[in-house]
């Protein structure tokens, strides 16, 4: 049974095919946020104390931390700025140090920079998730050693030095030489978590099809566990928020175990946590009816991220309560 | 390719494994409506014109005729109107005339009494699908003949003498059964829907594993086409249309090719439709992005149902239009 277990300083998450779908919020991510970048930049951390609260409210139980920031008025005082191996390896650890002290849920430590990579897994306390490795070999030379050195799991995205192929088969292969390398490193397959790639099914009819069909060869095959980038499916249509919503279940169904997503979306989270009951991972549907509650107040005028933070300090409240009793 | 072919006078719908998923309407029941039931009574028809209208524009290619009514005023007076045997056979035969005055779409005849499907194969035009047999012996001896000798498919349910049994093992049994004693009449494969039972989910923790686990057995292993009561899955819990918005992409996922359900409800026809595309059952795109117009309709404020009225009357003004020029 693959079980990838990630943890924070005190909560273990695990990623595995008899566990609830593991939700990876997205939002800390400056790429194409410039609010976000330009706070950053003045080492404001305002929206990432919000995001991370506000993601773990509403359900995900793992934060991804991208470094990736344009930071363009130093760039113009500063060459150096214009380097993001210069820019990424501060900020990462200043990200997760902050965001640490916020919430305790795993963190996924994402950048495309191995110095930044490396910054994270130094400053993380637990056993994050590194975000990414890739079939393309400067980067498996470069990552898996850190996969190695740090005992940490790894998501592995199913693109080589070709590019990222339309035929599922190639992407297949990838995922399957990112696993051989790994086990050359003495990582075991229950460490890599595959991202099969998720195309848009508005420029490509079968992209669902695709996708349904390599998670389950990836979790039959190579026995691994996966995750995707779900909004992608739907890029350029309209209400794409409803192709996700039975995407995710879609996906769920046919053996996928966790998403990198936005969390702070109601047809998104209630579309995963159904299936989760229908997946029998949520026991006599406990989790469903705390959700129900959740979509109440939302029907009650709430948005949905204040209803979720109410009900998760309600649930924080109760559980002080007992203690105090205890 | 498992093709199920069912006709109204006009009008073909096929229930496949490569066609968009098959909507049943389920409104014209009066079995737990008692309005319905007093209306049928007294030979009003409103109700019944109404939902017919409504079901189709909603998204509805095929409709279910139940004529399961009881009369209680009558059976005050008259005695025979006791036993559904006297009161369906007419009842039926009314409905299905009454339907085909309103809509140009396949019949899906609905009864436990022999003589109701009997006077509703008399009544329709086109092919219609009948409902239902299942494992039981009178039920087999009764009703495939029916099949046989109008040529229609039928809607197999998978209980027999025993009862529904919570082992899916025991319901692929039973289908397979009902299959195999089809064939003996001559009734092929393609011409068997089959329904294997979808339990609560709320009382049964593994009720949406054991429909999809079936649904790929029913498939691959005697390649026939499925159905089921969809909502049956939430019977029972808070927020019951969240619950079916997520069973049905992963049943259509695990292939499923029709639902008996309530098409009047926005978030399961919206599940459906993504779910289509994700099927690559849309080519393009095509049905979703006409459907996202309904669902801003529905934002600006009009009921799913007016929104759905109003889109299909524009598009048949259209293509009068064209007809028009043409």
């Amino acid at each position: 049974m693959t079980r990838t277990v990630i943890e924070s300083k005190t909560k273990t998450v695990i990623i595995g095919f008899d566990e609830p779908f593991c939700v990876i919020g997205e939002r800390i991510n400056p790429t194409g946020r410039k609010k976000l970048a330009a706070e950053l930049e003045q080492g404001n951390f305002e929206t990432v104390i919000k995001d991370a609260l506000e993601q773990v409210a509403c359900g995900a139980t793992v934060l991804d931390v991208n470094s990736g920031a344009v930071f363009t008025n130093m760039m113009a005082t500063d060459p150096r700025y214009a380097d993001n191996n210069f820019v990424e390896p501060p900020l990462m650890k200043a990200l997760i140090e902050i965001i640490q002290q916020t919430v305790d849920v795993p963190l996924c430590i994402d950048s495309s920079v191995p110095g930044a990579l490396e910054s994270g897994l130094m400053a993380c306390e637990g056993r994050p998730l590194l975000n990414s490795v890739t079939g393309e070999e400067h980067r498996l030379e470069l990552v898996l050693p850190l996969v190695k050195k740090y005992n940490v799991p790894v998501v592995a995205i199913s693109n080589d030095d070709t590019g990222i192929s339309e035929d599922p088969d190639v992407r297949f292969a990838v995922a399957k030489k990112i696993v051989e390398r790994a086990a050359d490193f003495g990582i075991p397959a229950h460490d890599i978590v595959v991202d099969p790639l998720v195309m848009p099914v508005g420029a490509m009819g079968s992209a669902g099809q695709q996708v349904f069909t390599l998670v389950r060869r990836l979790r039959d095959e190579l026995g691994v566990n996966t995750t995707c980038g779900a909004s992608n499916i739907s890029f350029g249509l309209p209400h794409r928020h409803g192709i996700n919503g039975a995407f995710l279940p879609m996906a769920i169904g046919a053996g996928m175990t966790s998403a990198i997503m936005n969390p702070v979306r109601q047809q998104e989270m209630e579309a995963i946590r159904a299936a989760n009951f229908l997946m029998n991972h949520d026991p006599n549907g406990g989790e469903w009816i705390r959700f129900a509650k959740v979509l109440e107040a939302v029907e009650g005028g709430m948005t949905f991220a204040e209803a979720s933070a109410a009900a998760s300090q309600a649930s924080a409240g109760r559980r002080g309560g007992r203690k105090g009793r205890g």
